[in-house]
């Protein structure tokens, strides 16, 4: 039996990673300035805790472009390499520096930032570059070192005079087919995109500033100007901040800062803060929702240490908050090498649950500092609550706290508060709770107004997935039961224990309904008479309500197409109002032709109510009304 | 000066590989199976060239659970290793022998069908497995070997007689971790996902198959039945055949073998093949799109060699034809080292671009062999090609041969013909052709009426994206402008130059208008007098183009948000038609209470016309209506 130990080879795996490991080349410049943020905040971790006694200063990062030399430069002033340790970190492939700094030191540097992880990231710089060159010099008294490597795995390594300050600088000699990296514009584009978070100052160019003019300068003095650093990222972003030093102003600051083409505000922020089980930070802001859906601008962002690592957060967020925005920084999010792609499991879904509680804990809050300020912002946020309670049960749970239903009248009432309100008047004779609801104030007036006059409260519920929310609170309360206004008329919508008056004897009844029945023959409305008010309107259209609520739940995709394809047939009821005055003149009217058109014009207004004239017969309509006037 | 090599130690990368390059732990089964795939065509291809002189015979592939020893087992009748070539391709990662086969006999394998490419795929199997065994015997007279690794880098390796058949034989000892790996349905399910249609049949245990009854046998004999061999497989899916050998019924059922849970049939089906610049396959179907959006279900599926990779193939397929279906394989398309992530390059532009011009021609041959047939089909197929005419320069470049303009009255014209139709009757007397359209036939249904009525064309544009589609014609066609049918009244819509003839006299006009306007009061409407026919509406509520093309594309996203959201006012134009008899009824009028309930009931007809008429107004208006009627 032969022992061994299986074995990589560097010729093998070098162009998998140069070429096949990252998806994006641009990823380049974040691996090298997070190495460089890791060899700064390596020396600040160690003069902190006294084992180093250099000075650690106010240190920078830098990065240069030079399109003659065709070089693009990342400096920084932090730990530097000596030669051993460039053979140790450089010379090894996936050796992490990182992980052996944060093993070693693991009492103390466990919030240090340090991001680095699977010693990879160097080596992308081949990627984009046709030579590398490192130029080092340990805070340690040694002399500084120059590495080249032309990506084969042949390196030089020796001493140089060239560098006499401490810290790295890693020169990347740009590739033919890469010369876009050697475009200022790009490479700001690139520092924006994934470094403008970081911890350490990144110093880009120079820009002009105006100095203050002195205040005994004669009038008409032009302000001097001088050349200063460009540093173009902002090193304590407001999620690294604790809640307590930040005032509202510096939450809205942020949101700009994060979304510099977004003018509008958003209407609260959520800071999220969790050590254990896992460590996260972030801000999640609820924009207005209201009108703008344009849910692929301006989404969530995923940093690890400050670094921007994607914008794709599925898994992370749940997916009812995809709609918010702001940012999640954690280095416990499981992502693959490349980092392009979030690897699933068990932490993933507690951090999901997580920002899940914390948002259903803001809400909560929300409410009770200011129900005012809430009731006036519900509109802008109730699409994310309405998905959160038909798609997570724990939000669900919570949700009570929180939701609020809405009247058409402009009440806002909360559902202990509603059941509560209603009780008394909504209770119908078998003792359920009937809650009326209205879709469309607008379309379905003439019925909530007689639910109004009935002292009834008639709820709006306008969203597109109120038959999903409607099915959810039907089964998880107890006696309680939703019916859309137009459902059916309103005394069967409610049942009560009440007598009824019939002002018409039995043989009318039955040629009143056969008038109409003749007059109107469409299948499509089942005639009905009943006994209601005398001011009640002659003809009402109503569509049940279990009928209804089966074409909306298939058209939001939950009927599961059972059906087939929008194969539910159009039915309604005409409820013809036999203790009305329209109905005696109906009876009493005795040429055929007249009856007829008289039946089918108050059937024209009562589809009006319904919003079911359309087309030919709305012209028609408009033309007979026309004529009407002019008679 | 030091010269070296970068070095990789396999303590290093090992732990990355099996942990962090994979985002999905399941996609072990993949690679194994791809594995064994290879090891089966690479013999095939051998004895197919002559170079091996041993059977192939009919190999297929085996995968077996053992719940109690805690095994799953992929078994192969391939072309199996030596010692020496274990120790070459198992004991070195990242060295690929796929590749080195490939290499080696580059002049005639170049179609064999040889999956693997990175060399990393075999070390997945530790992501599930604590201990993995290799059982081999070549199809070179040697003894089998057995091989065995418990996830450290180090392996033992021995000779055995414990297998006696060519092939090769992964013992995955299954982790505790992973034990949803040891149930059969979890298995299942990974095989039919990714190795659906992979070109070796896979057994996966057995199934009960129905013996036919002998004729002679008595009856009432029940049939005898026998295990066979499950495949799980369809190692010859319809893309890997040549069109010409295909009915539409293969096609058809190669639809349903695809997408089992999906029972409506596609409308016709685009088979995809190229060979240069690079190697791609595939067919693409046309499903019905008018109804059922639901794109997250049943995607395009990308395949490498017949191994499932990714239904996100976002990037290669273009954005407008990513509500298709079907398959696309292509062992050129660049994806990182886990295939979990696309490499956007070149390759893939060229790519979306071919497939962008294959939908084009087909949709030009289907037009040219069957127009009625299409013209079917247009309501189910015009929105892909909507948004690819907005969307893609080269697609629209070609659209007027296939993109059919539908009337109000369910003619189908091509550009080329409607605006032949049209041009004697629909250019204006600046020279202008104006196509008129409608949004919605039934909602726009009088204006469309008076359109007809002057014997013009009405098309009708229905679609979601309408304003864009229509910005683009017009910004690529000479003097063509569109027109909504209720933008204004007819005659302003094509203005010819017709004489006009005038009922009122100037004095009178002028005080139809000052009546109107003290009527309405209602700062939305403006009033504007027009000599129409007198058998025209006598009021008329209109839009202006430009301002409701505007508000559109706002709303699609297009207005750029350059107005605020929402900021748009609601404006109309009121059209009074000086010339009608409900003019003159105004002005005879006297009592001015009358007057004003005159002109408001008109107005209410108008906007009912527009949609305009809602919530309370409705109301009322029904309710005036009804008591009229009891007159």
């Amino acid at each position: 039996m032969t022992k061994g130990n299986i074995n990589v080879s560097v010729e093998n795996i070098f162009p998998l990673i140069k070429k096949f490991l990252y998806s994006d080349h641009e990823i380049f410049l974040r691996e090298l300035i997070s190495n460089a943020t890791d060899a700064t905040l390596k020396l600040k971790h160690l003069t902190s805790i006294g084992e180093v006694k250099v000075e650690y200063g106010n240190p920078q990062l830098e990065v240069k472009v030079d399109k003659e030399q065709k070089t693009l430069r990342i400096i920084d002033q932090g730990i530097g390499m000596t030669a051993e340790e460039v053979e140790k970190y450089i010379n090894q492939v996936a050796f992490s520096g990182a992980e052996e700094f944060l093993e070693k030191y693991k009492d103390t540097a466990k919030d240090s930032g340090i991001i680095g992880h699977f010693g990879l990231g160097f080596y992308s710089a081949f990627m984009v570059a046709e030579k590398v060159e490192i130029l080092t010099k340990s805070y340690k008294d040694e002399p500084a070192v120059r590495w080249i490597c032309d990506g084969s795995p042949e390196f030089t390594l020796e001493e140089t005079t060239d560098k006499t300050d401490r810290g790295t600088e890693i020169i990347l000699h740009i590739a033919e087919d890469s010369t876009e990296f050697l475009e200022e514009s790009k490479i700001r584009e690139l520092l924006l995109k994934y470094n403008k978070f970081m911890p350490v100052p990144i110093k880009f160019g120079t820009k002009t500033q105006t100095l203050p003019v002195p205040e005994d300068a004669p009038e008409g003095t032009v302000a001097e100007t001088e050349e200063v650093d460009n540093i173009i990222n902002n090193p304590t972003p407001a999620w690294t901040t604790a809640p307590s030093d930040l005032t509202d102003q510096d939450y809205l600051k942020f949101y700009h800062e994060l979304y510099p083409m977004q003018f509008e505000e958003p209407l609260f922020h959520i800071h999220l803060n969790v050590d254990y089980p896992f460590n996260l930070t972030g801000i999640l802001f609820f924009p207005k929702l209201s009108n703008n859906l344009n849910i692929d601008k301006d989404k969530i962002q995923l940093y690890q240490n400050q670094v921007y690592v994607t914008d794709e957060v599925k898994g992370i967020v749940p997916d009812f908050l995809m709609l918010l925005r702001g940012v999640i920084d954690s280095p416990d999010i499981p992502l693959n090498v490349s980092r392009s792609y979030l690897q699933a499991d068990g932490a993933v879904k507690k951090i999901s649950s997580y920002i899940t509680k914390k948002v259903a804990d803001k809400m909560s809050s929300l409410i009770n500092e200011n129900r005012e300020d809430y009731e006036k912002k519900w509109n802008d946020i109730k699409i994310v609550i309405e998905y959160g309670i038909v798609s997570e049960e724990k939000f669900y749970e919570k949700a009570d706290k929180f939701t609020l239903y809405p009247t058409v009248d402009g009440k806002y009432f909360l559902w202990n508060e509603l059941t509560e309100k209603i009780k008394p008047s909504q209770t119908d004779k078998d003792g359920n709770l009937v809650i009326l609801y209205a879709t469309n104030a607008d379309e379905q007036h003439s019925y909530i107004q007689s639910a109004k006059d009935k002292g009834y409260e008639v709820i709006l519920l306008d969203s597109p997935i109120a038959s999903h929310i409607i099915q959810k609170l039907e089964t998880s309360k107890e006696k309680v039961s939703f019916a859309r206004v137009d459902a059916d008329h309103i005394n069967n919508l409610i049942k009560k224990d009440e007598p009824v008056i019939s002002k018409l004897n039995e043989a009318d009844k039955e040629s009143l309904k056969r008038n109409v029945e003749e007059a109107i023959s469409d299948a499509k409305f089942t005639v009905q008479l009943e006994d209601m008010d005398s001011n009640d309107a002659p003809f009402t259209i109503t569509q049940p309500e279990f009928m209804r609520r089966m074409k909306d739940m298939q058209a939001t995709g939950g009927g599961g197409g059972m059906f087939g394809m929008g194969g539910f047939p159009e039915m309604y009821n005409l409820i013809v109002n036999s203790n009305s005055e329209f109905a005696n003149q109906i009876l009493k009217t005795e040429n055929t032709e007249e009856k007829v058109s008289l039946i089918q014009h108050a059937l024209d207004l009562a589809k009006l109510s319904q919003n079911l004239l359309k087309g030919k017969d709305l012209t028609d309509f408009i033309q007979r009304s026309y004529k009407q006037l002019e008679k």
